[in-house]
């Protein structure tokens, strides 16, 4: 698979994470990085990031590294724990590392760190892997 | 607590939720209801609403439930799992309900649901309670 | 299938739940019973019931009623959120309900209640359904 | 605090742990390591240890860690997610460090690998800190 094409293809189509701004920086099988700079739209009604933005960008990295092997991975399940505050003007980076990988399941921890290095979430996702290959979806 | 000015509260401040076209549209102390109708800015690459907008609408109602009685409420930790694909044009409901309230800390499930009634996904959330009160930010 | 010889099977083999006390008492396709009556053996260091003695008890009724459909089922994930304490002399019932289904994998929420009808612990499951036949092995 | 006299505490006290084999080898404040040695009474119906033993063993070293910083700490919820089978005879490690510390929560992660490395499971257990001390126990 050509992850080049497939990184565009990502960033192109993940409507959700590009209208906020997300975007993979980096991906290789089973490891991805996505990017987000927190501005105002990404706060909820305490003037902090939402659990939902920081959800959506560690989901982002989640289904990069997933689908890298080049079948077509979907959650089942995941969850986020919320340690620090990301603030305005933050740039923030989840990392998505493959902790397991059978034939039709797999593993992933994400860790979301702002530029200073302090660990702001920790998400944790399963994806089920289909038999259709992800490179025919473009 | 005057509930009615909460709900605006919330449905104008928290600016991810909103700048992604969800809302609350009820809300007492313990239980939320929050809606979304799907659009293309909500779908992955595979043309399905994002698990991250599944997860902010959750968390919406999550947030709803758990500050309407009266104490500021942060999530420590949730977990959401996908059952069945969202797609463009379904409204979909959060329907938030405490399971468990301490004085420090508060349990809530969610269930999303489309509008022919099908469980879309179910989000469980852990709630912090400080001691601060929510109305004085509005 | 035959439910009751199953019933038996499970109870005689899965050896960490009898030799600790529990076992299922009812079972159908993707919902059972299991129970447990607390005493010392089960308590931690501060005299409740030890979090592993209730994900235990839930892990069961989860097995019972993902393995009832016939195929083998493993669980992949769960997660257990601790209300109330479970004290000596409790009769704690675990009771799981499939939420989803699907052909290789399948959802779980197993509620714990004691005997006085108080909500104890929430258990949700994910289970991956192989296609080998459970009723091979009895 | 004391901590040899600790870990002394909580490999007697925790009953549940102690009945089933499992003890707590290391343990500072945040940190913890506790051990199993597999056996037949360990096992579920397809003769692999039953996830609640897994469960249990991790939930005893997020316990230690959680509660060596001298406060009592109480599970509010934990994840484990299964990728390997442990089977009879296997001697398996639960390592749990912490993630996140705050005045009245925290956040561990919790690696089991058996003998030979391979990593079993992962668990992730969110602690609610008490006022009270814990040595006042022992």
């Amino acid at each position: 698979m050509d992850l080049e094409k497939f990184k565009k293809f990502i960033n192109t189509n993940d409507r959700f994470a590009a209208s906020n701004g997300m975007s993979v920086i980096e991906v290789r099988p089973g490891i991805a990085k996505a990017s987000l700079t927190v501005c105002e739209n990404h706060l909820n009604g305490v003037n902090i990031i939402q659990g939902g933005a920081l959800f959506t960008l560690a989901d982002l990295a989640f289904a990069a590294a997933s689908n890298a092997h080049g079948l077509v991975a979907v959650g089942l399940t995941a969850t986020i724990s919320f340690f620090k505050p990301g603030l305005t003007g933050d740039i923030l980076t989840a990392e998505a590392k493959e902790v397991n990988l059978t034939a039709r399941t797999a593993c992933y921890n994400v860790d979301i760190t702002n530029n200073s290095g302090v660990l702001i979430a920790q998400f944790n996702g399963i994806a089920y892997r289909k038999k259709e290959s992800i490179d025919e979806k473009f």
